[in-house]
This record gives C-alpha cells, structure tokens and sequence, in this order.
C-alpha cells in the first residue's frame, strides 16, 4: 500500500469536526459539465425496478413473498409497502456503462438487475450470520421469516441473477455472467474475511482495505462495467470500467466507515457511534490503532478491555464518544477522509484508459463525486 | 399423473417381503451388451474428482478446510480422510452424455465438476436448514464449523460452479451454465416445497412427485445432458437427456423413498425406518394414505396422533415396524416400487429421441438399471 496509515506525534492537521458534520472532500471535478445526479440515479432505479420486481415474481411462493419483504415492497403482514431502495449507485453505474459502447442504457439493465440480486443474495446471508437484526430500517428477513428462508431465499436471488444474464443467450451474456461470478466469489471472501476478523485481537490496515475491496469494491466495479460488457465492450475496456468501481467502492466504504462512527442518526438510519457499538474493526479505528504515539496506544487499551467487557452495550453516550475523540486524536478520522479521498482520485483517472462520449465520462466523475459527499 | 395411488381394496399383489429386502425391479435390459456399471461409475468418479480438488482449492481459508471436511477428504481435525464419496452417478452420467456427440468423455468432466458442486452447495445449505447433523456418517458442516459457515462455503460452492463452466469462455460452457442454473433454481423450489410440506397435515402423491422432481430430478437431468451440451449438442438432445436424467432422477428417489423405509441399515448408513423417524412424507407414505381402504384409514389416524406426540422419538422398533406394516397393507410400498419400475420404463425410452452409439446407449441404460436395483 502507497500510502500509510498517520505517522505517530503527526500534527492534526484537521479541525474539531462533530458528529454529523459532513465528510470531508473533494470538490465536485465536473464543473463543466453539470450532470444531475439524482436524474441519474433515478433513471437506474426507473429502469431496474420493474425488471427486478418481475424477475423477484418469478419465485415459488413463499420465496416471493419473502423476497418481496426483503426488498421493502411489502412489510411483514404482507401489505404493500414504499421501502428505501436504498440509494441505487449500482444500477445507476451499470445503465450508464452501457453507454460507454454507444448502446443504450437499457442495454444495461439486465446487468442492473443481476448486480443488485447477488447484492441482496449476501445482504440476505450476510445478515444472518452476522446476526444483524436491523436492515434498512426494518427487522432482517431471518428475524421475520426465520433462517431457513433467508437461506432459501438468498440462494434463490443468486440462482435469478445467472439466469437474468444467461436468458439472454448472447456470448456477452456469458461473459458479464463469469465477471459477475468472480465478483460473487470476492464478495463471499469477503465475508469470510470480516467472520474471522471478528474473532482476532488485531486487524492491519492492509487487511481491512483488503476485506473492504472484496465486500464494496469488487460489486461496484462489475456494476460499472456490466453494461459496457453487454454492449459489446473489450476485455479492456470493462477492466478499466472495473478498476474504476473497484476504487470507488473503497471510496465509498472508507465514507461509510466515517458514517459509521460519526454519522448523523437522522440520516443514516443507524445509531449513534454505530460501528463502535458493534466493535467494527472499521478502517478509523484500524487507522488510529496502527498509527502509534499516546492517543492510538490509550485507544488500543481502551478497546482491550471494551472486548473483554460483560457490560458494553450499556455503555454510555459519553463513552462511546470518548473512543471515537481517541480515534480521532490519533488520526484514524482524517486518514480514512484522506484515503476517500485518494481512492476517488485513482478511480477517476481510471477512466481516462476508456473513450466514451464526454456526457458519460461527466456522468461517471459526478457519481464518483456524490459517493464521497453522501451524508448517508 | 398417469398413474394412479392404488385404489382402495386393491388385492396386495406382493409378498410380505421385509426390512432389507432387494427392492423389487425391472431385470437389467442390456443383456446383450455387457456394460460394466462398476468402471463406468469410477470412470466418472476418477475423471471429475481430481478436478473438483483443485476447484475446491481455490477457496480461501477457511472455506477450503470447511468444503474438504464436506466432501470427505480431512476429518474434523483436518487429518487426510477416506471419506465416502457417494456412488458418484451424476459424475458418471455427465462424462456418459459427452460421448452422445462423439466428444471424448473429458469434454463432459466441467459439466461433472459444476454438477458436483451444485449439488453439495444444496446439501450444506439443506442440512443447515433441515436441523440434519449427521450426512454420510459423519457430523454435518454445520454441527462442526457452525452454521456461518455452512452458508458461506454453500455459497462458495455455487459460485464456484459457474466459474468453472464460463471460465471455458465458449459459447457451449455459456448453454451448460444456463442449464445448471435452472437445475438449481428448481432444487430450491424442491427445497422450499419441502420445508413446505412438513408443516402440513397431508400432502398429495402429486405434489410429492412434484417436490421429489424438484429435489432430485432437475439435477440428474442437468447432469444426464451437460457433457453433450459442452460436446456441442443441439438444444432437441439436451432435452431429451435431460428427460432420460428426470424421469431416473424420479426412479431413484422412488427407490430412495423405498430404502428410506425398508432398507438395511448395514447398507443405507442410517437408522432403521429412518424416513419414518422424521415423519417424512415419502411416496410411500402419501402414496398409502391417498389410497383409502381400512389400512389407510388406520395408518392416517396414527400420522395424525404421532404428529401431535411428545413421546415420538422414544418409540420402539415394534411401533415403527407396525407403521411400517400398515404401509404396506395400504399399498404404499408398491405404489413405490411400480412408480421406481414405471419412471425407470420412461427415461429408458426419452433415449429414443437421440442418435449416438449402441455403446454410449447401453452405457445409459446400465445405470439406470444400477439405480433402481441399488440397495444404498
């Protein structure tokens, strides 16, 4: 890794940033161009969603149902429901890619829907053996419909999703459906790495970026480049589109790690110092640990005997924000703002391996920019 | 369904054959060409296993040690192990089909290896959910490793299937693959009619046939087609080897159903009256309680008083053996084996529709002899 973790006694050269605030940037790069982000991010989820509805209809009952649960269209009693979608960044990507070839957008939108049907297949499982109780704001379909259909029904989403590509029958379909595979399979690594985090004293930065890349980066990345894979798209095309994804999904994680800790409740939807309520070895808290000097070694003791701890979750206000002032003091903050902001700059020179019409470049540089200044 | 529970007061037309007794079968049909079931079943099983290892390989940590513990090959402290690796008919019938279109029977090892992989994703999730802690004599993944990892190494394995058929990169790796998935996509809804069921006070003999066509035909079918789909053969083939591998796959789960009930524990593994410890609605089961008369009657007064039994699982061989009995009395135990014999009939003749040598045909016809006069 180029770059390293705060050097011990390295002066702050941040402010007292509070709880809330918002994270640290880069300002937008496409002045030139304005591109609106939310057009752009609704245009995905109006693509997407009926495909993805009539592929979730095509499960047995009582799959459908749950699924259906799952993807907040209908609440636990079995009416129907306006869930958060969530901010669709990867059906957006995986539209706008198409593009890149000088197909249409809609060219993407099998892409789309097989993307976001492995990404709910590990929510689904993830969940579960994360034992998470809560997901977007409402109780996780094990708590609801009981293990054996988060299983069942996982299972079910990433069987869907080969079959949304491969229906196809085309020689593109075959290869977005192996990159979607290798990007499946990083995904599972992943998971198995944050498992056995869990259970160890300490994890490395390089660990943690490792992990991140295998959960975040390898999804964003097969989401930027599967439409441009349908399209038509060299192999290396769709790798740089990748190594664009790949990078920004880092971005987007170390922004979700700030959010993890000093996230306003009113917008993420999580508790306060939610990542140290739940012992995250995030990428502040690894940062702040690796970086030395008295502020990471005071930290490293607390979090200790945090582990040890019969009492933690009663833990007050005051102490969780006692850790997250050390993680801050030893720099874990400002060096995952930094690392945002780093993991921005390499996803978007990526692009410049790629020709596309200066608008689609536009429109990827403004999603790049949103990721790093979301606020949830 | 063409073919009708016994009616009521139908004359037992059987003996009273008991516990351990071959099942009653059609003769072999190829006596005019010897086929050596034995070599054709290691022919797979040597093709396809040195193949699996190495895709089983690929895991990460700790996944590979899980999915070797899976498959037999460490025991639970991870020493090398001997593990029963099944009877390896699905491996033996994907290298089989190659041969229908001239190609070696190597093309079809791929085909053998996603199949293999398929299925036993199916089995750790399935073990998972059924609460089952024993499989192939010896404790469930999720009984040691815990069930995270059942999920993730099932996960894993599925995954891995479509890597090792799209990784060919050709067009013919892309059909297999798409085949595969429908496969599973219906060993899910085999699963989920399952879980369906137990919860249920009865279940028709269709509905029976329909979850054991799910579970177990899909797959044999997959399996019965995959190495001539990757040899190059036409969609019209694949079909009708899929019919061959389907209507086996509903033979063999007949006889399975059959072995469940009356099998002899020296060679099935498993305990005596196994299916009926679980409370199993099998096709001889349902297949007596639809037939009516004073035996059905009867056996359906006692289900419903076991199903509302605290003391079910310290019944006596006796109890079990009386169930047992009324079974039989019922019809339900030739129903069975006229349903295995009757299955068996209709996937030798899907064999018709394909051209391919008289060898690579009687080769066929011997395992499906072998897997209705099985005794495990």
């Amino acid at each position: 890794m180029a770059h390293h973790p705060p050097a011990a006694g390295r002066p702050r050269t941040f402010g007292t940033a509070t709880r809330g605030e918002t994270v640290p940037t880069v300002p937008p790069a496409s002045t030139e161009t304005a591109v609106d982000v939310t057009a752009l991010l609704e245009r995905g989820r109006n693509l997407a969603t009926p495909v993805l509805r009539a592929a979730v209809d095509r499960l047995a009952p009582p799959m459908d149902t749950v699924a259906a649960y799952h993807f907040g269209w209908i609440d636990a009693a079995g009416n129907p429901a306006d869930g958060d979608g969530g901010k669709a960044v990867r059906p957006a990507l995986a539209v706008l890619s198409a593009e890149v070839t000088g197909a249409a957008p809609e060219t993407g939108v099998p892409g789309a829907v097989a993307v976001e049907l492995v990404h709910n297949f590990s929510l689904l499982h993830d969940d579960l053996m994360d034992g998470d109780e809560q997901r977007r704001h409402r109780d996780t379909v094990w708590k609801v419909h009981g293990p054996a259909q988060a299983i069942l029904v996982g299972d079910a989403l990433f069987a869907l999703a080969n079959e949304v590509l491969l229906e196809l029958g085309t020689v593109e379909a075959g290869r977005a459906t192996r990159r979607l595979t290798c990007a499946t399979r990083a995904l599972i690594d992943g998971q198995a790495q944050d498992i056995s985090y869990e259970h160890r004293e300490s994890v490395s930065v390089e660990e943690c970026l490792e992990m991140e890349g295998n959960k975040t980066g390898a999804l964003l990345a097969c989401a930027s480049s599967i439409g441009a894979v349908l399209g038509g798209a060299d192999d290396a095309t769709a790798d740089a589109l990748e190594r664009y994804g790949y990078h920004l999904g880092l971005a987007f994680q170390a922004v979700d790690d700030l959010l993890g800790i000093w996230g306003d409740p009113d917008a993420t939807g999580k508790q306060t110092w939610s990542d140290l309520r739940q012992r995250k070895k995030s990428l502040p808290v690894v940062a702040a640990l690796a970086a030395g000097g008295p502020a990471s070694e005071r930290l490293g003791e607390i979090l200790a005997a945090d582990a040890k701890s019969s009492d933690f979750e009663n833990f007050s206000e005051e102490e969780f924000a006692a850790r997250a002032a050390l993680i801050e003091e030893a720099g874990g903050r400002e060096w995952t703002a930094e690392e945002a902001r780093r993991q921005h700059t390499i996803a978007i020179s990526a692009l410049d391996a790629v020709g596309m019409p200066d608008r689609v470049r536009a429109a990827f540089t403004a999603l790049a920019d949103f990721v790093v200044v979301r606020k949830r």
